[in-house]
Protein backbone atom coordinates (compact mmCIF):
# COMPACT_ATOMS: atom_id res chain seq x y z
CA UNK A 1 0.00 0.00 0.00
CA UNK A 2 1.25 3.55 -0.96
CA UNK A 3 1.17 5.61 1.81
CA UNK A 4 1.35 9.45 1.52
CA UNK A 5 3.31 11.36 4.53
CA UNK A 6 2.29 14.47 5.60
CA UNK A 7 4.80 17.44 5.21
CA UNK A 8 5.52 20.39 6.80
CA UNK A 9 5.11 23.69 4.44
CA UNK A 10 8.03 25.18 6.15
CA UNK A 11 11.48 24.15 7.28
CA UNK A 12 14.80 25.22 8.07
CA UNK A 13 16.20 26.42 4.74
CA UNK A 14 20.06 25.27 5.96
CA UNK A 15 19.01 21.63 6.30
CA UNK A 16 20.43 20.49 2.33
CA UNK A 17 18.21 17.29 2.37
CA UNK A 18 14.77 16.19 3.18
CA UNK A 19 13.97 13.29 6.05
CA UNK A 20 13.25 10.39 3.13
CA UNK A 21 10.01 8.11 3.56
CA UNK A 22 11.98 5.41 5.26
CA UNK A 23 12.59 6.85 8.24
CA UNK A 24 9.23 8.13 8.77
CA UNK A 25 7.81 4.43 8.04
CA UNK A 26 10.28 3.37 10.98
CA UNK A 27 9.14 6.17 13.24
CA UNK A 28 5.91 5.43 13.13
CA UNK A 29 5.70 1.87 13.90
CA UNK A 30 8.10 2.43 16.97
CA UNK A 31 6.73 5.03 18.76
CA UNK A 32 7.85 4.03 22.23
CA UNK A 33 11.33 3.38 21.05
CA UNK A 34 12.02 7.17 19.51
CA UNK A 35 10.46 8.52 22.41
CA UNK A 36 12.65 7.39 24.36
CA UNK A 37 15.61 8.00 21.79
CA UNK A 38 14.00 11.68 21.95
CA UNK A 39 14.08 12.32 25.70
CA UNK A 40 18.05 11.06 25.48
CA UNK A 41 18.22 13.64 22.57
CA UNK A 42 16.62 16.29 25.07
CA UNK A 43 19.24 15.18 27.86
CA UNK A 44 22.37 15.33 25.37
CA UNK A 45 20.92 18.74 24.07
CA UNK A 46 20.95 20.09 27.69
CA UNK A 47 24.85 18.59 28.19
CA UNK A 48 26.00 20.50 25.01
CA UNK A 49 24.69 24.13 26.01
CA UNK A 50 26.34 23.38 29.48
CA UNK A 51 29.80 21.69 28.06
CA UNK A 52 29.90 25.13 26.08
CA UNK A 53 29.36 27.26 29.11
CA UNK A 54 32.36 25.02 30.74
CA UNK A 55 34.64 25.43 27.84
CA UNK A 56 33.81 29.17 27.74
CA UNK A 57 33.30 29.93 31.06
CA UNK A 58 33.53 33.77 30.85
CA UNK A 59 32.81 34.24 26.77
CA UNK A 60 30.47 37.84 26.67
CA UNK A 61 26.89 37.18 25.92
CA UNK A 62 27.31 33.29 25.90
CA UNK A 63 25.89 32.01 29.26
CA UNK A 64 22.83 34.73 28.29
CA UNK A 65 21.64 32.06 25.88
CA UNK A 66 22.44 29.16 26.85
CA UNK A 67 21.72 28.48 30.11
CA UNK A 68 18.19 29.14 29.09
CA UNK A 69 18.71 26.23 26.17
CA UNK A 70 19.82 24.01 28.72
CA UNK A 71 17.19 24.82 30.94
CA UNK A 72 14.33 24.24 28.32
CA UNK A 73 15.80 21.41 26.99
CA UNK A 74 15.74 19.61 30.88
CA UNK A 75 12.20 20.96 31.17
CA UNK A 76 11.48 19.09 27.95
CA UNK A 77 13.31 16.11 29.56
CA UNK A 78 11.25 15.65 32.35
CA UNK A 79 8.18 15.92 30.35
CA UNK A 80 9.00 13.05 28.22
CA UNK A 81 10.05 11.46 31.18
CA UNK A 82 6.25 11.55 33.10
CA UNK A 83 4.80 10.88 29.30
CA UNK A 84 6.87 7.98 28.89
CA UNK A 85 5.87 6.87 32.66
CA UNK A 86 2.29 7.32 32.35
CA UNK A 87 2.31 4.76 29.56
CA UNK A 88 3.88 2.42 31.86
CA UNK A 89 7.09 2.42 29.97
CA UNK A 90 10.87 3.81 31.50
CA UNK A 91 13.84 5.31 30.26
CA UNK A 92 15.42 2.23 29.26
CA UNK A 93 19.21 2.60 27.70
CA UNK A 94 18.96 2.58 23.27
CA UNK A 95 22.05 2.27 20.96
CA UNK A 96 22.24 5.34 20.06
CA UNK A 97 22.77 6.21 15.86
CA UNK A 98 26.60 7.28 15.08
CA UNK A 99 24.68 10.29 13.96
CA UNK A 100 26.02 12.97 17.03
CA UNK A 101 29.61 11.24 16.95
CA UNK A 102 30.06 11.38 13.57
CA UNK A 103 29.10 14.95 13.29
CA UNK A 104 30.97 16.29 16.47
CA UNK A 105 34.34 14.36 14.60
CA UNK A 106 33.89 17.46 12.21
CA UNK A 107 34.43 19.83 15.71
CA UNK A 108 37.99 21.33 13.99
CA UNK A 109 40.34 21.31 17.43
CA UNK A 110 42.00 24.51 17.56
CA UNK A 111 40.10 28.03 18.19
CA UNK A 112 38.17 29.95 16.96
CA UNK A 113 37.41 27.51 14.56
CA UNK A 114 36.33 25.29 17.93
CA UNK A 115 33.22 27.31 18.59
CA UNK A 116 32.26 28.20 15.36
CA UNK A 117 31.96 24.52 14.27
CA UNK A 118 30.64 23.52 18.19
CA UNK A 119 28.04 26.21 17.38
CA UNK A 120 27.03 25.11 14.05
CA UNK A 121 26.81 21.45 14.82
CA UNK A 122 24.67 22.21 17.65
CA UNK A 123 22.31 24.28 15.66
CA UNK A 124 22.20 21.74 12.54
CA UNK A 125 20.98 19.20 15.09
CA UNK A 126 18.37 21.36 16.19
CA UNK A 127 17.28 22.05 12.77
CA UNK A 128 17.18 18.22 11.93
CA UNK A 129 15.35 17.79 15.29
CA UNK A 130 12.53 20.44 14.03
CA UNK A 131 12.08 18.92 10.89
CA UNK A 132 11.57 15.41 12.04
CA UNK A 133 9.59 16.38 15.05
CA UNK A 134 7.26 18.29 13.05
CA UNK A 135 6.79 15.02 10.81
CA UNK A 136 6.08 13.22 13.51
CA UNK A 137 3.73 16.05 14.33
CA UNK A 138 1.99 15.55 11.12
CA UNK A 139 1.66 11.83 10.86
CA UNK A 140 0.53 10.61 14.09
CA UNK A 141 -2.85 9.24 14.62
CA UNK A 142 -2.39 9.26 17.95
CA UNK A 143 -3.64 12.74 19.53
CA UNK A 144 -1.57 11.97 22.95
CA UNK A 145 1.72 11.23 20.62
CA UNK A 146 0.64 14.64 18.03
CA UNK A 147 0.12 17.00 20.53
CA UNK A 148 3.61 16.20 22.53
CA UNK A 149 5.41 16.64 19.56
CA UNK A 150 4.16 19.99 18.49
CA UNK A 151 4.34 21.16 22.04
CA UNK A 152 8.18 20.51 21.48
CA UNK A 153 8.86 21.39 17.93
CA UNK A 154 8.75 24.84 18.13
CA UNK A 155 11.55 25.21 20.45
CA UNK A 156 13.70 23.29 18.23
CA UNK A 157 13.47 25.86 15.67
CA UNK A 158 14.15 28.24 18.36
CA UNK A 159 17.09 26.73 19.51
CA UNK A 160 18.54 26.64 15.82
CA UNK A 161 18.19 30.33 15.33
CA UNK A 162 20.31 31.02 19.01
CA UNK A 163 23.46 28.69 17.26
CA UNK A 164 23.09 30.55 14.22
CA UNK A 165 22.94 33.74 15.48
CA UNK A 166 25.85 32.95 18.45
CA UNK A 167 27.67 31.89 15.28
CA UNK A 168 26.81 35.10 13.06
CA UNK A 169 27.28 37.41 16.12
CA UNK A 170 31.31 35.95 16.42
CA UNK A 171 32.41 35.50 13.14
CA UNK A 172 32.48 36.80 9.71
CA UNK A 173 29.28 36.57 7.48
CA UNK A 174 31.35 34.44 4.69
CA UNK A 175 32.91 32.57 7.42
CA UNK A 176 29.49 31.34 9.21
CA UNK A 177 27.70 30.55 5.78
CA UNK A 178 30.44 28.93 3.95
CA UNK A 179 31.25 26.78 7.21
CA UNK A 180 27.38 25.69 7.60
CA UNK A 181 27.00 24.76 4.23
CA UNK A 182 29.88 22.45 4.58
CA UNK A 183 28.98 20.84 7.64
CA UNK A 184 25.17 20.75 6.19
CA UNK A 185 26.12 18.38 3.33
CA UNK A 186 28.31 16.40 5.92
CA UNK A 187 24.85 16.37 8.28
CA UNK A 188 23.27 14.69 5.00
CA UNK A 189 25.36 12.31 4.13
CA UNK A 190 25.50 10.62 7.76
CA UNK A 191 22.09 10.67 7.40
CA UNK A 192 21.90 8.45 4.21
CA UNK A 193 23.59 5.99 5.67
CA UNK A 194 20.79 4.34 6.86
CA UNK A 195 20.99 3.01 10.57
CA UNK A 196 18.49 0.36 10.84
CA UNK A 197 17.55 0.99 14.67
CA UNK A 198 14.41 3.50 15.20
CA UNK A 199 15.73 6.42 16.61
CA UNK A 200 15.72 10.48 16.03
CA UNK A 201 18.56 10.52 14.45
CA UNK A 202 18.72 7.13 12.30
CA UNK B 1 37.81 46.25 66.49
CA UNK B 2 36.35 43.32 67.28
CA UNK B 3 33.11 42.14 65.16
CA UNK B 4 30.64 39.68 66.01
CA UNK B 5 29.01 38.28 63.26
CA UNK B 6 25.95 37.47 63.40
CA UNK B 7 25.18 33.62 62.72
CA UNK B 8 21.90 31.42 61.29
CA UNK B 9 20.27 29.88 64.09
CA UNK B 10 19.54 26.83 62.16
CA UNK B 11 22.22 24.40 60.06
CA UNK B 12 22.25 21.04 58.43
CA UNK B 13 23.42 18.98 61.22
CA UNK B 14 25.90 16.90 58.80
CA UNK B 15 28.17 19.27 58.56
CA UNK B 16 30.98 18.75 60.78
CA UNK B 17 32.91 22.51 61.52
CA UNK B 18 31.35 25.55 61.46
CA UNK B 19 32.80 28.10 59.45
CA UNK B 20 35.08 30.48 60.81
CA UNK B 21 34.96 34.11 61.15
CA UNK B 22 37.57 34.55 58.94
CA UNK B 23 36.14 33.30 55.85
CA UNK B 24 33.03 35.69 57.23
CA UNK B 25 35.70 38.60 57.38
CA UNK B 26 37.27 37.97 53.59
CA UNK B 27 33.74 37.43 52.29
CA UNK B 28 32.21 40.49 53.32
CA UNK B 29 35.24 42.31 52.53
CA UNK B 30 35.08 40.71 48.44
CA UNK B 31 31.54 40.23 47.54
CA UNK B 32 32.30 40.99 43.90
CA UNK B 33 34.58 37.93 44.13
CA UNK B 34 32.64 35.84 46.26
CA UNK B 35 29.69 36.61 43.81
CA UNK B 36 31.22 35.67 40.63
CA UNK B 37 32.72 32.76 41.72
CA UNK B 38 29.49 31.91 43.19
CA UNK B 39 28.19 32.10 39.69
CA UNK B 40 30.71 29.73 38.64
CA UNK B 41 29.13 27.35 41.74
CA UNK B 42 26.09 27.49 40.49
CA UNK B 43 27.13 26.45 37.09
CA UNK B 44 29.06 23.77 38.36
CA UNK B 45 26.74 22.62 40.64
CA UNK B 46 24.42 22.02 37.22
CA UNK B 47 27.05 20.61 35.81
CA UNK B 48 27.24 17.89 38.50
CA UNK B 49 23.55 16.93 37.85
CA UNK B 50 24.12 16.56 34.71
CA UNK B 51 27.09 14.56 34.98
CA UNK B 52 24.81 11.89 37.15
CA UNK B 53 22.20 12.01 34.40
CA UNK B 54 25.04 10.73 32.31
CA UNK B 55 26.53 8.12 33.74
CA UNK B 56 23.40 6.89 35.12
CA UNK B 57 20.78 7.32 31.68
CA UNK B 58 18.63 4.74 33.17
CA UNK B 59 18.48 5.03 36.67
CA UNK B 60 14.67 4.59 38.17
CA UNK B 61 14.01 7.61 39.55
CA UNK B 62 16.76 9.67 39.34
CA UNK B 63 16.69 11.98 36.69
CA UNK B 64 13.29 12.70 37.89
CA UNK B 65 14.86 15.14 41.04
CA UNK B 66 18.27 15.30 38.85
CA UNK B 67 16.70 17.37 35.94
CA UNK B 68 15.34 20.00 38.33
CA UNK B 69 18.11 20.74 40.67
CA UNK B 70 20.16 21.45 37.31
CA UNK B 71 17.08 23.96 35.92
CA UNK B 72 16.97 25.46 39.24
CA UNK B 73 21.09 25.96 39.25
CA UNK B 74 20.98 27.30 36.03
CA UNK B 75 17.96 29.58 37.22
CA UNK B 76 20.24 31.35 39.36
CA UNK B 77 23.21 30.93 37.65
CA UNK B 78 21.18 33.56 35.64
CA UNK B 79 19.63 35.45 38.15
CA UNK B 80 23.10 36.23 39.32
CA UNK B 81 24.87 36.65 36.01
CA UNK B 82 22.54 39.88 35.42
CA UNK B 83 22.95 40.60 39.18
CA UNK B 84 26.44 41.22 38.30
CA UNK B 85 25.86 42.87 35.22
CA UNK B 86 23.57 45.28 36.67
CA UNK B 87 26.46 46.45 38.89
CA UNK B 88 28.40 46.73 35.98
CA UNK B 89 30.19 43.30 36.68
CA UNK B 90 31.41 40.54 33.84
CA UNK B 91 31.67 36.68 34.76
CA UNK B 92 35.47 36.44 34.35
CA UNK B 93 37.44 33.49 35.27
CA UNK B 94 38.36 33.57 39.21
CA UNK B 95 41.02 30.74 40.20
CA UNK B 96 39.10 28.15 42.19
CA UNK B 97 39.77 26.76 45.67
CA UNK B 98 40.54 23.19 45.76
CA UNK B 99 37.75 22.14 47.36
CA UNK B 100 35.36 20.45 44.42
CA UNK B 101 39.30 18.97 43.13
CA UNK B 102 40.01 17.35 46.48
CA UNK B 103 36.39 16.31 47.80
CA UNK B 104 35.96 14.64 44.30
CA UNK B 105 39.45 12.33 44.79
CA UNK B 106 37.48 10.77 47.76
CA UNK B 107 34.54 9.46 45.25
CA UNK B 108 35.57 5.64 44.98
CA UNK B 109 36.21 4.24 41.61
CA UNK B 110 34.02 1.41 41.61
CA UNK B 111 30.25 0.83 41.62
CA UNK B 112 28.01 1.28 43.62
CA UNK B 113 30.80 2.92 46.11
CA UNK B 114 30.87 5.46 43.01
CA UNK B 115 27.25 6.53 43.27
CA UNK B 116 26.56 6.51 46.90
CA UNK B 117 30.23 9.31 47.07
CA UNK B 118 29.01 11.26 44.52
CA UNK B 119 25.29 11.81 46.25
CA UNK B 120 26.85 12.29 49.29
CA UNK B 121 29.45 14.29 48.29
CA UNK B 122 27.25 16.92 45.78
CA UNK B 123 24.84 16.99 49.21
CA UNK B 124 27.96 17.92 51.44
CA UNK B 125 28.58 21.19 48.78
CA UNK B 126 25.02 22.03 48.83
CA UNK B 127 25.02 22.01 52.89
CA UNK B 128 28.37 23.61 53.04
CA UNK B 129 26.79 26.53 50.40
CA UNK B 130 24.08 26.75 52.42
CA UNK B 131 25.88 27.98 55.88
CA UNK B 132 28.38 30.29 53.86
CA UNK B 133 25.37 31.87 52.07
CA UNK B 134 23.17 32.05 55.13
CA UNK B 135 26.33 33.53 56.74
CA UNK B 136 26.09 36.05 53.79
CA UNK B 137 22.39 36.86 54.24
CA UNK B 138 22.62 37.68 57.59
CA UNK B 139 25.74 39.64 58.03
CA UNK B 140 26.17 41.64 54.39
CA UNK B 141 24.99 45.20 54.96
CA UNK B 142 23.54 45.81 51.33
CA UNK B 143 20.38 45.04 51.13
CA UNK B 144 20.24 44.11 47.17
CA UNK B 145 22.93 41.60 48.20
CA UNK B 146 21.83 40.50 51.41
CA UNK B 147 18.40 39.74 49.81
CA UNK B 148 20.16 37.98 46.92
CA UNK B 149 21.79 35.29 49.17
CA UNK B 150 18.36 35.04 50.89
CA UNK B 151 16.36 34.04 47.84
CA UNK B 152 19.41 31.73 46.70
CA UNK B 153 20.32 30.09 50.19
CA UNK B 154 16.96 27.81 50.65
CA UNK B 155 17.15 25.73 47.94
CA UNK B 156 21.02 24.51 49.07
CA UNK B 157 19.50 23.39 51.69
CA UNK B 158 16.58 21.82 49.64
CA UNK B 159 19.48 20.26 47.22
CA UNK B 160 21.16 18.68 49.99
CA UNK B 161 17.63 16.98 50.80
CA UNK B 162 17.88 15.33 47.22
CA UNK B 163 20.91 14.03 47.22
CA UNK B 164 20.95 12.82 50.90
CA UNK B 165 17.60 11.20 50.21
CA UNK B 166 19.05 9.69 46.69
CA UNK B 167 21.63 8.18 49.00
CA UNK B 168 18.99 6.46 51.50
CA UNK B 169 17.07 5.58 49.19
CA UNK B 170 19.45 3.43 47.48
CA UNK B 171 21.88 2.17 50.11
CA UNK B 172 21.79 0.96 53.10
CA UNK B 173 21.21 3.33 56.39
CA UNK B 174 24.45 2.06 57.82
CA UNK B 175 26.54 2.50 55.08
CA UNK B 176 25.12 5.82 54.24
CA UNK B 177 25.25 7.20 57.95
CA UNK B 178 29.27 6.03 57.70
CA UNK B 179 30.29 7.37 54.91
CA UNK B 180 28.37 10.75 55.03
CA UNK B 181 30.61 10.89 58.60
CA UNK B 182 33.27 9.95 56.54
CA UNK B 183 32.98 12.55 54.19
CA UNK B 184 32.25 15.06 56.19
CA UNK B 185 35.22 14.61 58.30
CA UNK B 186 37.15 15.28 54.61
CA UNK B 187 35.20 18.19 53.44
CA UNK B 188 35.97 20.05 57.18
CA UNK B 189 39.90 19.30 57.19
CA UNK B 190 40.00 20.72 53.28
CA UNK B 191 38.42 23.79 54.25
CA UNK B 192 40.71 23.90 57.48
CA UNK B 193 43.86 24.28 54.99
CA UNK B 194 43.49 28.23 54.46
CA UNK B 195 42.89 29.15 50.76
CA UNK B 196 43.97 32.55 50.60
CA UNK B 197 41.49 33.56 47.55
CA UNK B 198 37.80 35.19 48.51
CA UNK B 199 35.66 32.28 47.26
CA UNK B 200 32.47 30.73 48.32
CA UNK B 201 34.42 27.40 49.27
CA UNK B 202 37.56 28.46 50.29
Amino acid sequence: MLVDFKRPTSHIKYLSSFTSDEWIKLALSNPIDILIDHAHCERKAAGVAIQLMFRYPSEPNLAEVLSPIAREELEHFEKILYFLKDLGHSLESLKPPPYGAELSKNIRKEEPNRMLDSFLIAGLIEARSHERLSLLALNYEDKSFKSLYESLLESEARHFGVYWKLAQTKFSKDQTFKRLEELSEIESAILAETFILPRVHS
